[in-house]
């Protein structure tokens, strides 16, 4: 078996007005959709970020793409890190996602190209032989995968625009009891049992309101996390973890509350000497197996954020997790405004990891039914769990048609990348911009 | 598809009269082969760990393994290491091989069994859809995997005994000059391009006279290791490392020179202040995963010698090959007397590890065709390499008539047990025992 074409469709989905300390979700959320097909004419598909940028990367590793064997997948692993050197070199080195959005450091190119072609192959591979991708990959530990309901801070209405809107149900969410309602209406619809807040936006007392009103709604029995994206000083994130330590224990986590490993390591110094154990979260900071030794030597980070889209592919999720339970760090798993075939990538990467014991991020349930590239639509999420289904492959099969109407969005678009910075300035604040720390 | 029977073969095989800090190789070494078979009549086979206390622990596992899909693996991984803890509290908690040899540990006895039946699955599997193991992996890194000339000081003979006796071409090989010639006869049958010399057998000045006559025999071409098994002290493992500052330099390294990470590192510490950077490997003081982390805190170890017989299979060398390369540790690969079935999972285990890259060890020129269960005889090493065969699975089919000689062989056998200690004191020296460091 040979992969015989790739074929690339960037789209566009409608994203709603989503806040955090980047800016502001545009009205639609670029993606890529990557199908390989086999000399026996079976297709793998995977999704991937969206805009020019990602599209070009994989349209460059079209001719070492088709023609080879879809099981060789380490090699060209290899073969692209190899080559991602003279890149580190040019961009000095910082391949975080500090200061610029995840999917669009340079120096992160070649594993979120890698990723794409990996999920493709192996759902192409699961497709050929029968099998579910977990399944090929030692098997699942767990046939039904935890998601946290993942609550922003947003304007009104959904996303999209003009006749391609959507809106949503969640209205303006801008203050402690908004986010209280969106948890519900969340946990309702598909009974996530573990809540991520995406903090960052409002000076921290609103948020760590915002923290204990959905402790005070929910109880103990739901860990609560919370996420600025680095928008705080070191002296902020220890007033916030001190303000509340009780709030995010018991399965909870503090996910990248400042800039760079160092004041993270700051950060977990001051707590501890306070008696407070929360635990750090990354992937600002930690978004290789580079950095993990290092995250570790500082004790910056007790949690990695795997996610298969820019670690490297379903496997690297695997590796990380044997990695960090090493070394004695926890793994939970990040997400990007995405599909169905995004969501089933996630799932098979978490149903294959031993180590990965949080429930996972997604973005999910901001996206759209009329969006869905997924043939039969929306991928459900109930109880909060994806099930693995016994399905070959991711499990998935795509709806051309659609994929056609979001390559259409696309094409009408008048911008090619994700600016949140820019989408900011010109819907809310033209002063606005990204400051760290903003507190 | 589902395992419809584990049938397990205890098997001797002739083995030479080995020296090494331990003691003395008995005349038979003890294997187990195992083989699971599926519903559809496909056979998966692997070798292990031989004597009755490892066929016991596969004994026992084989309610669970049976009747289950060969793709379940990691779920059983799971469980065995889940039920390990108990013994770990048992036994104090030296997960280590400083006191025991390879395989008699109790507290690693879940990885070597789930190691066998994971490895047999991979055949099977491999079998059933018609690939290499090592591409059910992500594909090979290396279609040739180098193995390295694994030395040893030894008395007369081959292994084996009266009928079943098998005379080596190495004869007795007690001092710097026989060394030397069976560097010579090993390269020239099988084309080792790097050495090992097993060590801690006589005073630390012989053994770096053996070295020294191996450079100079060979040139700087050809990389050295020395491996004393723990038999120094801290202080002579800095003498042995000073010494051989020039002679390890250049992909060769200094392996388990004495007992303890913590003395590990102190060995460590000292040469790296007398400029001295000469890596130091280990196969004994880190065995498993949790011991990583620690050897690399202390900057006690360097090099890790995988094992997929020990570390829990052929997937979790893969992990270890990631982990280490997270840390900026390397990686080789660790030996015991084995026929080709191991030799084959080894070589496919590196093949699939893209940060193993070093050669590996094998103790398989010191087996006897004659003992071979592989069909169709030896699996060739040429130019120093095992290549990976376009064949399924592992590459390899059982000889069952040869298995059952050697089945016939344990059953006639007083021992059930390796014990190299005993061994020395019946054939060399009745008062000899194992003192750690001896020097």
């Amino acid at each position: 078996m040979r992969i015989s074409d790739l074929r690339l469709y960037p789209i566009a989905i409608a994203d709603p007005p989503l806040r955090s300390s980047y800016g502001l979700h545009a009205p639609y959320a670029l993606r890529t959709i990557v199908v390989v097909r086999s000399t026996d004419g079976i297709e793998g598909v995977s999704e991937t970020y969206g805009g020019d940028g990602p599209l070009a990367a994989l349209e460059s590793l079209r001719d070492r793409v088709v023609g080879t064997d879809p099981f060789q997948l380490t090699r060209l692993w290899l073969e692209l890190s190899a080559q991602a050197e003279p890149d580190r070199a040019e961009a000095h080195g910082d391949r975080t996602q500090t200061w610029l959005l995840p999917g669009e450091n340079p120096l992160d190119r070649h594993a979120r190209s890698f990723a794409a072609i990996e999920m493709a192959c192996l759902d192409l591979i699961g497709k050929a032989l029968g099998k579910p991708v977990c399944d090929l990959l030692g098997g699942r530990v767990r046939s039904a995968v935890p998601f946290a309901a993942y609550l922003f801070y947003k304007h009104a209405g959904g996303g999209g625009e003009g006749m391609d809107s959507r809106e949503d149900e969640y209205g303006e969410v801008l203050d402690a009891r908004a986010i209280v309602r969106e948890a519900r209406q969340m946990r309702a619809q598909y009974g996530f049992r573990e809540i991520k807040l995406k903090g960052g936006v409002f000076d921290p007392d609103q948020e760590i309101a915002a923290i204990r009103a959905l402790r005070e709604e929910f109880g103990p029995s739901v860990p609560l996390r919370i996420d600025p994206n680095c928008a705080w000083s070191v002296e902020t994130s220890v007033r916030v973890g001190l303000a509340l330590r009780e709030e995010l224990d018991g399965g909870g986590y503090l996910e990248d509350p400042t800039a760079t490993l160092e004041a993270m390591a700051e950060v977990r110094r001051r707590l501890l000497v306070a008696g407070v154990a929360t635990p750090l979260a990354s992937n600002v900071a930690v978004t290789c197996f580079e950095h993990v030794a290092e995250a570790h030597r500082l004790d910056a980070v007790q949690i990695v954020l795997s996610d298969p889209h820019y670690w490297g592919g379903i496997r690297h999720v695997q590796h990380l997790s044997y990695l960090c339970h090493a070394l004695g760090m926890g793994v939970s798993m990040h997400s990007n405004s995405h599909l169905g075939i995004s969501l089933m990538a996630m799932a098979h990467a978490a149903a294959a990891s031993p180590y990965l014991t949080y429930a996972c991020d997604t973005h999910y349930p901001w996206q759209h039914a009329a969006d869905e590239v997924v043939l039969g639509g929306r991928v459900p999420i109930v109880n909060g769990e994806v099930h693995i289904p016994e399905r070959p492959g991711l499990g998935i099969e795509l709806d051309y048609d659609q994929v056609a109407r979001g390559v259409e969005r696309y094409r009408k678009l008048p911008y090619r990348k994700r600016d949140d910075e820019a989408e900011m300035q010109k819907r809310v604040d033209p002063s606005w911009r990204r400051v760290l720390p903003r507190w």
